[in-house]
């Protein structure tokens, strides 16, 4: 195509999905377009054709039934706080924004359960239901600013997942239209669904499989009452050990994250938070409940951490407090952002018992590759976020730091592990699924694509290498990684 | 194909497959065939051409390259106590039991998981867990013969569902065999995968995906303390209002199940577990958890069931107690078995909102249909098992129970729920898959099923029903059913 033509058509389609949405709700020029470029991993960048913002279900099925009869590209975009480049645009495709589907339907207190349309913010939805004594339980870092659509495309977690399960333990029903523009539901209110279980397959999915235009979401009832313990360690095995002590006690603590002290120093200069800046690791362990169990499950945990070698313990005493400890865990990122020109956020899977080891090989790297590298991250999980240190302006940096990165998922593979834990795989992680699945694993993920969507419209490039990428990816992989 | 034609390629497959495994396990003769001949919904009979049964993943593996090679169905077994004929044989295909693939693979308790081969039953991996504290969350009542492996074919539940889930929130990974013969991992044993969630996808597919030939699942801390509240209430409705009570007060029970009159009658005459005969309705609500939280919410519980107009309540005073109350619910099936020449176990979900309006409806078309019926259920997550009773000898009886419970199953979804709560599918709920589900939401099942099984091999005729026979089915479907 000519770039005449390419103007030509982008005209056209303009032109009539004003027909469709307010034509200021259709964006064709670049500099309205620039907020679209990208979601959260911002070193992938590009516009697209256009941008879209529909109003209601209708307007989303019209906008896809016009683009299918054009054979456009669609990529469906939540608040863009993705970490993977999910929401990435591409120059041929149209981005169908979710932002104005943004109403809670209703809460339903006896069902315990919360209607909501996908541009809902994870944070309003907890703050709606408060009124009730119900809560949503996967609480992403980003929950103030990203959508439940988001969430539901890349199965986000957060701290509190290891009590409360990811996104796809919380969903019971969704509606999404269809490529072509039709109207399906997955899943049901009820526990259970008949037939498959499509409601988990479109979880996670990335916006490849339809559009999620509404979600009914799980509530659950707010605790009575919640305490922190905060533990300092001289190394970080020593705290991974503690970490799996914790869980073997039978004990399913709210949220057991660790900081390394990279992390830690960055955290406690930007908030204040009275954390030890001379450990090496810290724990905050959370445990919610009543007040009785809270109390006795805190001081067992504080027990444990001591009898494993903490250097120093603290319970929090009062709900200021708890605030206190965790708004260092939660400032971190940015803390971070303030010790070097650039961070890049990695996020992969473990098992907890491999948390000494891959901590330790991961600073094995760093020196190797001369980057400094903090970890933040969900212990109790084995879900690792560590973020690699480097500046982008200095030339070959970004490009060393997205080696180690990748050499970093392809350990939590080797370990037993997986390539994500709540961010997904959009572009980033292209890469690395051939190291995590054989030909057959991802021809089978091309075939279910195939089953939602037999010309590949649905945010193309995202999620599943082709196998001519595989073979590629897996020649080019260093045999040092595994 | 004439009767000889098809007897020389029974006998032929016979021959090879006893290449694969030893002799004795290929079994071509009707009188041994004789217990596949159907599972626990045995209204629904037929023998297959052979039964194999390896004892080897790669056993599998060559049984299903030799049946693909040979296009021969392939409908695999675990321990037949599936109640929706989802593991029904039909002449022309073979029985692929999993029986022998019976070992625990391994126990990791820092992980919190067990591999397990899918033969293995259900409660032996709660025993072989104990030592270590901890327990396999969903008990479907038939958990001492049910295996793992049709556990996850079928999505199965159980009484502590409601605070631990069906099988797909405890299932991490699972490995399969595909209708080539080819191995798959969907899943995996961190908190998350990548790509599409083809481990949820898998559990529940009823065999029509792929053969599942080894599991992974979540293990549970088991709980310090558990105690049941026993209460009696005059009528059902005030029993369903009770229920959501205890939910909306923010408890979540272990277990919260519902007898109706004649069910508490039919298991106090068995079982003598102290239930109070005259009573309309019976509620037993389980809380574990530490042992100050289960004296706290119990008698919180008994408090709310009090108010809330329960004729009596009591609570276990300790752990033989607590034993007899479950001993009578436990035993409500049998103890039903015994007041009725047959009955019909229905299977459906309804929103909790709705108990009282969908009991007194029940209740209303037994009338209808002059037959008796008795509830026992899963009241906390609206999961209902009216057991419908009737006698086969009696001409049309039979039919007249499978109509009623087909019935059941509309108004299950007329009132926001679905057809199928922990049973499954299989042949019995074919009818009222166009209930739930529109021609789009078939035909993208039928779509999701080609991607893994394009000639229709694995299990065929089950779980989802030809667009053919939705369009039969709506037009026979009663509108006093809606």
């Amino acid at each position: 195509m000519t770039s005449s033509e390419r103007a030509t058509r982008k005209a056209e389609l303009a032109r009539r999905l004003r027909e469709i949405v307010a034509p200021e709700y259709v964006i064709d020029d670049a500099e309205t377009q620039r907020p679209y470029e990208c979601d959260g991993l911002s070193i992938y960048r590009e516009l697209p054709m256009l941008v879209v913002l529909p109003a209601t279900v209708v307007e989303v099925q019209a906008v896809m039934r016009l683009c299918h009869r054009e054979s456009v590209p669609v990529i469906a975009r939540g608040a863009g706080t993705g970490l993977s480049a999910g929401a990435t645009p591409s120059p041929a495709a149209v981005v169908l924004s979710l932002a104005r589907l943004d109403r809670i339907i209703g809460i339903d207190p006896l069902a315990r359960t919360a209607r909501v349309q996908p541009g809902v913010r994870n944070l309003a939805i907890s703050e709606a239901a408060a009124e009730h004594g119900l809560f949503y339980g996967p609480d992403p870092s980003s929950q103030i600013a990203c959508s439940i659509g988001g969430n539901v495309a890349e199965n986000s977690g957060g701290v509190h997942c290891l009590k409360y399960g990811l996104t796809v333990h919380n969903v019971l029903r969704a509606e999404l239209v269809d490529v072509t523009g039709e109207r399906l539901v997955a899943g049901s209110e009820g526990l259970d669904a008949a037939g498959f279980d499509l409601m988990a397959l479109v979880t996670g999915s990335e916006g490849m499989l339809g559009v999620v235009t509404e979600i009914t979401v799980r509530l659950l009832p707010t605790p009575e009452a919640a305490q922190v313990v905060l533990a300092a360690f001289d190394s970080v095995s020593t705290a991974g050990d503690a970490v799996g002590a914790v869980i073997a006690a039978g004990i399913v603590p709210a949220g057991l994250e660790m900081m390394d002290g990279p992390a830690i120093r960055a955290a406690e200069a930007f908030a204040n938070a009275g954390y030890p800046t001379d450990a090496s690791a810290l724990l905050l362990c959370e445990i919610d409940g009543t007040a009785e169990e809270v109390a006795e499950h805190c001081a067992r945990v504080e027990r444990l951490f001591a009898e494993l070698g903490a250097v120093s313990t603290r319970t929090s005493r009062d709900e200021a407090e708890r605030a206190l400890f965790w708004k260092g865990r939660k400032s971190a990122f940015p803390a971070v952002g303030r010790i070097s020109p650039d961070y890049y956020c990695m996020d992969g899977t473990i098992p907890r018992g491999k948390l000494a080891h891959v901590l330790t090989e991961i600073d094995r790297m760093a020196g190797e590759y001369e980057l400094g590298v903090a970890n933040v991250f969900h212990a109790g999980d084995g879900n690792l976020h560590p973020l690699i240190l480097f500046d982008a302006n200095l030339p070959g940096n970004l490009e060393k730091a997205e080696e180690f990165g990748g050499r970093i998922l392809e350990l939590c593979v080797a370990v037993g592990g997986c390539i994500t834990g709540e961010h997904g795989v959009g572009i980033e992680k292209l890469r690395q699924m051939p190291a995590q699945f054989t030909d057959s694993e991802v021809e089978q993920m091309h075939a279910v694509k195939r089953a939602f969507d037999p010309s590949g419209s649905l945010n193309p490039g995202k999620g599943i290498p082709t196998l001519r990428q595989c073979q590629e990816y897996r020649a080019l992989s260093r045999p040092s990684a595994a």
